[in-house]
């Protein structure tokens, strides 16, 4: 008979890491024997639907494991799956495929050490506070929301205290919700509880009320505890990944956390970090958000991931795919084309590769990842693996930080999405939506233009309608929400339905 | 510099055991060897208040302790402590003090390795999946609730699809969710899926509607892949504890999961079972629930703890201990009387010692667990170690299954909490509450009278008036909710208020 010991394991089959101290323990120590590790940022094509990923963790897992092989240090920071909306119906998992997978990938999937869930219990209880405040007479209306992981139209709004107060609330997707964005952006406990301090729980005669103003914030950060800590494990090959929060670049960050990164970079020489969904929101978010605003290491490569029939099938959207290439080519990031190819695409191959030359890519990697994994994709390397040779550490790049919310959402229309300044359109309601906010932020002691700009949209699209003729495509501009904490200012984007809170399946 | 090793360390720094596994292992190998332990059921009196606690955790751990000294092998099985409550400070937390502590007390009070998260998350899932089968016109009334960890009074009646469909619900404490007592009370991962497919979601015109008829129920399981595996962990001195689930006896069981104690019993010769609040919660529902309904070892022998204060200080509520005491000596449990001293308290030993005789108790164990640890009790076992070596293994006990609820409510007041059937009181509306619930079981194909009774009350009162003379004391009967997945009928009691979401302090 197995013994008791078969069925016992180290929780999680994983390490936790804390990244705090470590960076702290760096910090301490700037003579110590350390790596300078480069940035490559994998993103993707914009996909064709919020539920069809292009294969950006199987390219990331690829990619490290083809690395490897080939003889480079490398790693992968990957963000936390999220666990609900999988369990809803209305997404896959995110740990990879086939040969390029991660070990345990239903752990990654299913709600990795509990960190997705501790930030939502403690949003949940900051909002718990807030209920509290309105009964102690501090706030007449709440403001922050409270956050499910798992998904359901009917929680967009709702009443609590039913039949006595019936105060308005909303709820949101947990891994967009104003917690999760300051556990990604942090880099110490302190900064956390300080951030937290700084939310917005509600208003009083319609003046912001801050957390700090009347919650123990020791009480957020003991839940905290474990969440803070990256996830270490590795790919089914054996190579190095790192997992820490951020999934969902159309309604939030998209980016793992900072202080992962960080982490990797001082152990391995090239960081691959996943970006997503498409390059017009998680990597749009890493470069002006994470970079800009908060001090991340500039790229010093990408990789953007798109399946053949993504890029080629609709002649509407064709343009995409060569216009997130040149995007990051422009920002003088050597950007790299991966063709992600399912089975039976494998004779498509020359016809790939002689496209990618007419655009004048890079030659593209080309693979069918799940099936061959890393192996399929290691002899093509030859391009990066001079990159990373030879292409210099990236300087700092500029703060939008003081620039109008108006004239920062026509610049990221310009770059990010191809749409020129005279064709970003403020819907009706806009300018009093972005009145208000600005008003909310200063009497909380806030100016809002000093908080990054986050775009929530769609992320199955970049304008009103991706389809349209170049010349005629456009950016409506919606709503403004701040999140003085995490010192954002959401801004919902295009015509197109965002998901706060999708239906379920 | 210290490594980045020195930071890292496996998940929780505990163990997960795979539980079902090993039992299902155990079944098939019925001659291996495997030790036989016998039950140690630890409850305590009726605390004077929820949120102050007679040391039942602390108690727990000083005895393991002690008999390990003694040369027994003896382990822990303990509750997880509920997060939620203890970061909105209503109650502090569970996992001992002082010397009588478990190593990385904050890993266990602060949200231990997501179990309690994944069990909301799931039930959440379900309230979701309830809320889409209104859109789909399945269910015109949701009745599942939703689950928070984190209290807040508001969230007891709220209101989704504000401004649209306006659906009522109402949101219970996680701990106190249908999910969680199928959690305990569950076998394997068949059995769970089972008693979820048996929650009733809502009712469509007035029938009964459960989760089997629509929903997959592999998406539940998934997020409690974890969840069911029961933590190891240990004391500071090193004795064995394991923990998982089941907190919150005055509002639902307040017992460990049974498989946690089952495959404990299969590896000590001596296990220690945390039941509480008081004996007139928890353990009643160890005795009552886990032991006639569900098939749980019955009890060799008990220790119930006290405080001096608890016991003595108020004339009119000190009828409570002893009577504990006797009812568990009555059901032929051998039950030892624990006195947990509180600093400056060591002067009171004698005269509680006197007392105890008086009243014909067995010797009490005292001590300052918190100062002392279990050396301090360690030469006060005999009595108990003699029990150990010669109480012959208990019989099984009868169940109530087909006795009506009434006569199951008049002979729980009776027994557990000494009041008479002819003054156990009917509430204005409980028979309507009674017989709609009788009604909602019946169309969902299930008889109420197969379900296991679930007192829900105050944890610091057994009647309605603790304080009223004994032949005046009463217990008021106020409504009936059936939970068929679980198979348990919950009966919300007495005048006092529960708390199946409290305030926020």
């Amino acid at each position: 008979m197995k013994t008791i010991d078969e069925f016992t394991m180290p929780y999680g089959v994983v390490d936790k890491i804390d990244a705090f101290g470590y960076l702290e323990e760096l910090k301490k120590n700037p003579d110590a024997p350390r790596k300078h590790g480069k940035i490559l940022l994998v993103t993707s094509d914009t996909p064709l639907k919020a539920s069809r990923g292009e294969g950006k963790t199987t390219a990331t897992i690829a990619l490290i494991d083809a690395l490897r092989e080939r003889g480079i240090d490398a790693a992968a920071v990957l963000r936390q799956p999220s666990m609900g909306i999988t369990a809803a119906g209305s997404k896959g998992g995110a740990s990879g495929g086939g040969k390029s997978s991660l070990e345990h990938p239903e752990l990654a999937d299913w709600g990795l050490c509990g960190e997705m869930a501790a930030i939502e219990n403690a949003q949940n209880l900051l909002a718990s506070f807030a209920e509290k405040a309105v009964d102690d007479g501090l706030i007449d209306t709440v403001l922050v929301p409270r956050v499910s992981e798992v998904p359901s139209r009917m929680l967009r709004a709702t009443v609590v205290d039913r039949g006595k107060a019936n105060v308005p609330e909303r709820t949101v997707l947990t891994p967009a919700s104003e917690l999760m964005q300051i556990v990604v952006l942090s880099r110490s406990m302190e900064e956390i509880s300080e951030r937290v301090g700084n939310m917005i729980a509600g208003t009083k005669d319609g003046k912001a009320v801050l957390f700090r103003e009347f919650v123990d914030l020791w009480r957020i950060t003991n839940i905290l505890t474990d969440a803070v800590k990256p996830v270490k494990t590795q790919t089914q090959q054996g190579s190095p990944v790192y997992l820490h929060c951020g999934p969902f670049g159309n309604v939030s960050l998209g980016i793992p956390s900072l202080v992962s990164v960080e982490m990797a970079c001082s152990l391995h020489d090239v960081v691959v970090v996943e970006a997503g969904y498409g390059a017009d929101a998680g990597a749009q978010k890493w470069l002006d958000i994470a970079c800009r605003e908060y001090g991340a290491q500039w790229p010093s490569f990408a990789v953007i991931v798109t399946r053949a029939t993504t890029w080629r099938d609709d002649p509407a959207l064709q343009w995409r795919y060569p216009f997130h290439v040149k995007h990051l080519e422009n920002l003088d990031i050597p950007t790299f084309p991966l063709i992600n190819l399912w089975d039976g695409e494998d004779g498509e191959i020359p016809e790939l590769r002689e496209e990618a030359k007419e655009l004048g890519f890079r030659t593209p990697i080309i693979g069918n990842l799940f099936r061959d994994g890393g192996e399929g994709i290691a002899d093509q390397l030859d391009p990066l693996i001079d990159a990373i040779e030879n292409h210099p550490m990236p300087s700092a790049v500029h703060s939008h930080k003081g620039m109008s919310l108006v004239e920062n959402l026509r610049w990221t229309a310009e770059k990010a999405y191809g749409v020129p300044r005279e064709r970003v359109i403020f819907k009706d309601g806009f300018t009093d939506s972005l009145l208000s906010a600005a008003r909310l932020c200063k009497s909380a002691g806030f100016d809002i233009t000093e908080l990054a700009l986050l775009a929530v949209k769609s992320p199955a699209t970049m304008t009103d309608d991706d389809t349209a003729p170049a010349d005629e495509r456009t950016v409506t501009l919606k709503k403004v929400e701040p999140h003085t904490g995490a010192g954002v200012v959401q801004v919902n984007l295009t015509t197109s339905l965002t998901t706060p809170m999708p239906k379920i399946v």
